[in-house]
Formats: C-alpha cells, sequence, structure tokens
C-alpha cells in the first residue's frame, strides 16, 4: 500500500520539502484550467496529474472507460468500486515512481501546474449527512444551552447522534459565501424579527466520501464500512446560531446550516490515511454489538483555523484533530446504514464540529469565544466573537510520519455581507 | 390553461369516465416497457404518451434536445423551466385533442398501455426537505408527547418549520420496504436494546418539485415561488416512531425515517391543480413580510389511505385533504431560500403529515390509533395499532371539478420483515 509508512519511494516529479501532496498521498480532485474542462486529477507536488490526458495516451488505467476520465465529477470512476479505485491509485503511483519512465516522457501533456488550475466540487454528492460525534463539542454545547452537570443528552454515549444536511450548497474552497438572513427571536419576550444573521460561525470537520453501498433494507457492518469508504475532506458546516436556537427544536438545524457547507478540494484516500490511524477514547457504557469494532479508526490528524480579516491580519483561532473523535467512521456508517438505508457514490458524512479537551482546540466560534464571552483578540486590534463580513475562515489538515506531509489542502473561504 | 375549468375539452384518446388522467390533467412520469428503456412520458386515460416516440416522429415539442426525451428522469426536460415545462405541456394538450389529427394517425406508435408499463422514480431528487406545516397533525403530537394545554412549540406560528430528509432511499409506488431495525429504549431504566422496529408507521403527505432555484445566496419571493415548482405527488414518509423517540433530541429524526419515503408515480402539474386551490386559515399571529402571500395557495386535494392484509382485508384508515394545510407551498419554499440556500430541478419539498381536525381526518397511524390506545378494527377481525409485516399501504388523490376528475395515481407500499 502506497503511503507514508514507505518514505523511500520518490517521483520523478519533483516534490517541494513539506508539500502536502507527496507520491505518499496521491488525492484525487476535479480541475480545470483555461484550456481545459473540468476533469479527473490526482495530486502530486504542485502538480496535478491529468488522468483523462493519462488514458488518452493508450496507457493502462484499469477496467474504467474513456468517458470516466472525461468527467466534472468522481463519481463515474467511483461507481467502480473500492477495490478499483485503490488499484488505480496505486497504478498511478507506480506511472508516477521516480524508477519508471513510461508517463514521464510524456510529463508536459500530463502535468498541470496547481496555481495553473482551478479547483471544482470533487463528487456530485448525493446526500449529505452531519454526525455530532465529538465528545468535547457535545459536551461545550451542553454546558452552554443545558445543564452543565449533565451536558451530555442520554442517548448521546448510545449512538452516534446524527441529522441529514443539504448538499445543494456544499461549495468548494475559494467560493465566498454570502452571510445569510432569517427568522430569530433576539427577545422571547417580543415576536421575532427578520434581518441578517448576528451570530456567524463556522464548525471545524471533517468529511468522509463513500462509494455505492448495498441495495435498500441491507445494513454494512463496522467490519464491511471501510469497503464503502473513499476518503476524506476538510468541512466547514456553516452555522447562523441566532437562527439555529430560535427554529431547530424539534426537528433540528436547516436553515441555520443550509445556506452553505465549503468543502477542501482533494480527497485524501483511505489508504493515506492508514498510517496515521489511532486508538479512540474508550466508550463507556459500551456499545451495542452492531457498533462494536476491531482494530483502530480514529485518525490523527492535526487540524487548524485560522481567521484572516480584510485588512489582511490573521489569527489561529483552533488547533484541534480529527483523533478527539468520540464515535469513529465505521461506527458511524454502521449506524447510519443499519436501518437498511442505502448509499450511493459520492455520499458526504461529516464528523460534526471537531473539538479537543482544551479551549485552544475548540473547533466554532460559539465554543472559542464561548457565547460570546471571551472575544479573540486580533492582530489588528479588533476582537472577534463571531464572524465578521470581508473574514476569511481558513482550515488546514496535515498528518506527519517518517519525514512525510500527507495534507488536504487548504480549505479558504470569505463572507460576504447578505445580499 | 388547460385544466378542469375547461370540462369541454376533450381527447381523441378515449378516457374511461372518471378517470384520474383526462386530457386536463396531464401529469408527466417516468415509465418502461418490456420493449423500451425509461423515457418520459404523460398519462392520458388508460394510457401513456411516449414522449421519444412522439419527438421521433420530428413533431415540434418546443426547446428541448431529443436526449431529453431519451433519459431515464425528468430533470433533463425539467432544466429548460417553467415556462418550457408548461408550453411542453399545452402542447400535448394540442396533440391529443380531438380535433387534432397530427398525432393520431400515428398513435399505435406513440400510445403505451398503463397496464404494460412500469413507472419508475421521475426524477433524480437533489434534496428533500420535509416540513411539519399541518397544525393538526402538530397539535396532535404535542398533545401525545408535550404539553396538550400548549400543544404547539413557540415557533411553529412563526415559522414553517422543515428538515432534511434522506432523498436516496426515496422510491417509486410498488416497490416494497423492509421493516428497519434499529436501536430503541423502549425502557428508560433500562439500556437502549436492538432489533426490528416495533411501531412503523405511514406520514400521509404530498410533495412538490422544484425546478432549479437562483444561485446560492438569492431569496425566491412568495409571489415568485410558484415559477420555481414544477407540480405535486403523493408522499408516504415511512417513520419509525420507537427509533424515532429515542434519537430525535437535539438534532431531529434521521434513521426514524431515512429507511424509506414512496411517492406515487405522477407529477401532477400546478397548471391542473390551479382549478382547485383555495383559501387557508387566516394565520394568526400574522407572519413576518417575508411569508405574507397574495392569492390562494392551499389546493382541495382528498386524500385517502388504506391498509390492506395479506389475506386482502381492506380497510380505509384516513380521508384527508390538502387544503388543511396551515403553511402552503409558497410560504414554504419563500421560508426554505430566505437563507440563500439553492435549489436544483427534482429537489423535493414534502408537506409533512396531513391531519384534518376530526380523527377520521388523520394522517398517521401514531394519531388515528392515538399512540397505540385506539386500535384500528380491521375487516378480517384483526386490529392495528401501526402497521404489520406483510400490510400495503395505500394512498390516493383526486380532486373533481365539472365533472373532471384530477388524480395521482394509487401510491401503493408492501411492508416486508426485517432482513
Amino acid at each position: 500500500m502506497l503511503n507514508a509508512d514507505h518514505p523511500e519511494i520518490q517521483s520523478w516529479v519533483s516534490v517541494p520539502s513539506g508539500s502536502p501532496f507527496p507520491i505518499q498521498n496521491l488525492p484525487f480532485g476535479i480541475f480545470s484550467t483555461k484550456d481545459s474542462s473540468p476533469r479527473p486529477g490526482v495530486a502530486i507536488g504542485d502538480h496535478i496529474l491529468d488522468l483523462k490526458a493519462v488514458h488518452g495516451l493508450g496507457i493502462d488505467l484499469g477496467p474504467f472507460k474513456a468517458s470516466d476520465f472525461d468527467s466534472s465529477v468522481l463519481n463515474d470512476l467511483m461507481s467502480q468500486g473500492k477495490k478499483a479505485m485503490t488499484a488505480l491509485r496505486e497504478r498511478i503511483g507506480e506511472l508516477l515512481n521516480a524508477g519508471d519512465h513510461e508517463l514521464k516522457n510524456h510529463a508536459e501533456s500530463v502535468l498541470v501546474l496547481q496555481s495553473d488550475a482551478e479547483m471544482h466540487l470533487p463528487v456530485r454528492i448525493g446526500d449529505y449527512t452531519d454526525f455530532y460525534s465529538s465528545i468535547d463539542h457535545a459536551t461545550n454545547v451542553g454546558k452552554m444551552f443545558r445543564d452543565p452537570e449533565n451536558a451530555l443528552l442520554p442517548n448521546w454515549r448510545h449512538i452516534p447522534v446524527g441529522y441529514h444536511g443539504r448538499s445543494s450548497s456544499i461549495i468548494p474552497s475559494g467560493v465566498p459565501i454570502h452571510r445569510p438572513k432569517g427568522q430569530t427571536r433576539p427577545d422571547a419576550e417580543k415576536p421575532p424579527v427578520y434581518g441578517p444573521c448576528r451570530l456567524l460561525d463556522f464548525e471545524l470537520e471533517m468529511a468522509f466520501v463513500t462509494f455505492d453501498g448495498k441495495p435498500l433494507g441491507h445494513s454494512i457492518t463496522t467490519s464491511e464500512a471501510e469497503d464503502y469508504i473513499f476518503g476524506m475532506v476538510l468541512f466547514n458546516d456553516w452555522s447562523a446560531r441566532d437562527i439555529q436556537k430560535w427554529e431547530y427544536v424539534p426537528l433540528g438545524p436547516f436553515l441555520a446550516k443550509n445556506f452553505a457547507s465549503s468543502m477542501s478540494p482533494w480527497i485524501v484516500t483511505l489508504e493515506a490515511l492508514e498510517p496515521f490511524k489511532v486508538r479512540g477514547e474508550k466508550q463507556q457504557p459500551v456499545v451495542l454489538p452492531y457498533l462494536e469494532f476491531t482494530g483502530n479508526h480514529n485518525v490523527d490528524i492535526p487540524l487548524e483555523v485560522s481567521i484572516e480579516t480584510e485588512t489582511g491580519a490573521s489569527q489561529v483561532v483552533s488547533r484541534s484533530n480529527y483523533r478527539y473523535m468520540y464515535w469513529n467512521m465505521v461506527q458511524q456508517l454502521a449506524h447510519h446504514t443499519v436501518n437498511g438505508c442505502n448509499l450511493r457514490s459520492g455520499d458526504m458524512m461529516a464528523s460534526g464540529t471537531i473539538s479537543g479537551p482544551d479551549e485552544g482546540s475548540f473547533g466554532s466560534m460559539l465554543e472559542i469565544s464561548w457565547q460570546g464571552t471571551k472575544p479573540v483578540q486580533m492582530p489588528d486590534g479588533t476582537e472577534r466573537r463571531f464572524i465578521q463580513d470581508g473574514d476569511t475562515v481558513i482550515m488546514n489538515g496535515q498528518c506527519e510520519k517518517n519525514g512525510i506531509t500527507i495534507g488536504f489542502g487548504e480549505l479558504r473561504t470569505k463572507v460576504l455581507p447578505a445580499i
């Protein structure tokens, strides 16, 4: 398996030291340039390998059709399933290997500089699910809005709580969002009011992308789950806290969330993440058998969130880690399908806000500023309780092992005023 | 506009008396036969007009491509928008008019008997939203689970409460479902348990299907809303009440709903429903300006639910009406987009359970049997508190005016045992 456990493998493509995209990563995305329509590519160093161009050279890439490489989404490739995609990535690893010359002789026609490319949404997302699987986040929210002594709700340690989100408004890094408008009730003694959201927040999350699942009515077990997971992205589940507070009882978040969610452009495969797997927190009480699992399924992915103001002042506001998840991916997927719910290639399942145990590792401004009571000092002298118009929120995630960095690419979103 | 306000219009296709599909209806669907792949069709009497075949004759059908008529979903046609689809229906009305001979001469090559056809999901559904807009349903649920004296939650009369559902598990009429399994906590003093759902329920709903909306960040007003609505279907939002009770706080229904939702096969256009529009209940307190509307946007659609046992015993368990909705379609759509959320062709927005004011008009077994305390007597001597394995739930909806019937076609779903 090509990953950071094999730091000795090198590519004939020059990879700058510390690049998030060494040959041990090889994440998939959809890119375009001024000369080429959106199509599948694989990141390598500062470049993108154009898979349509590779296939066009007549080089064997496996059981895929030409049209699968001439698509504006990865779903066509992914419809071949996990084994085929894993083999495709291994094959690309061979072709990019320093010892291989088949592709190297065509370098100019198959490599595109990332700086010359625009990245697009990598998949057509059928359904988007958001979990709520960080115990520190759920505890913080419970402390703020419910009982500090009983912060976790009774079901929280028994089920990976989740809900359905909106897929139409998921956008890639670089696409700005507008501050949402909506109905809120700032004063419980007065009628609700309409206007731009006042408490705009990010949520630091990661999401995994699925393959086609089993037919409707059939479940996927925890031991089968990874066969249905392609890879992961950084995910910012934008949230309007004041809208959420007024609307969410009893059916959950709706307009507070569905105005936009942002994702990083490259899908980093589970194979690339394999060396970073770690054991999660011991789950107490013991879970029901369908949620039991073997092996390590948490992943040590250090995460960072910065806010950049319009004047260029930048401040790191969170350093968290995906390893803090209480419920892991295979449990989330087994729970999601235990009732027979089906999956489609390109479905996205997000973690929920990833908070760690200390203040510096909280994954939302709601928690960082503790409902606005502890403002963040910005280097330009201003303060942030929530996100202001003109701010850019930047998320990054990078794993490191054996001198190899496995990164996701930056997730950057600017907030524009309400329309 | 071709609808029941013009009962004098007749088709050269024979339409049996009382047929739900006279020339005044002309709903759109996707059908296949043993000789033809899934493709768009329009119901007329006992037949389906094969639009690919009509287009293949060289007959002008408007600004559509040949591939739009050779698709397994209506989204390609619908991507042309409301005006084009309204014109297409009017054009089909001309071609099927008793006074027209252009198509009549090719009747054998363009008409398929409905009894020879299989109906499919008519649209590729991007996102599915479920509202909670029946005041009688919300009141009944509030009485059962919260405070009978304050059954409606504080936000209910201010916002059309809604949440996102799962689109992958929406299935057409005729496709059976399996009883879902999952986690419940029947005894709050003991740990939760895993097993087949014990309280399986239907929800009598209707859903509307949208066209592409505005770009992300832009809102659709109540006066613009109908320009983005194609038509309506019957909808059964299957629900596992015991799973729902344990999982839904604080983020709303998830596995209790996403194992399956069933829809009727024909999309009945807003144009066909126009003569049945009625005024809704006066909304108190007055809504915020973005939810104000002019004109009548409730629709008088009598609805009926039956349960049929495996032995063939059948019992009507609900007679309701879509006119009972407190929040109407244009308010739902304006609310859904007020925060800038975008829409795509084929998105589906369901009403929520449609209950009327009296017991005979409740839209779920939860309400009909009042949490199981008032079982329904079946003609074979058995009782129903909720839905049993082997039961088939049948929903129908038909509007009548001027001797014309506008129907949706039956929505029929059999429940199989858990796998």
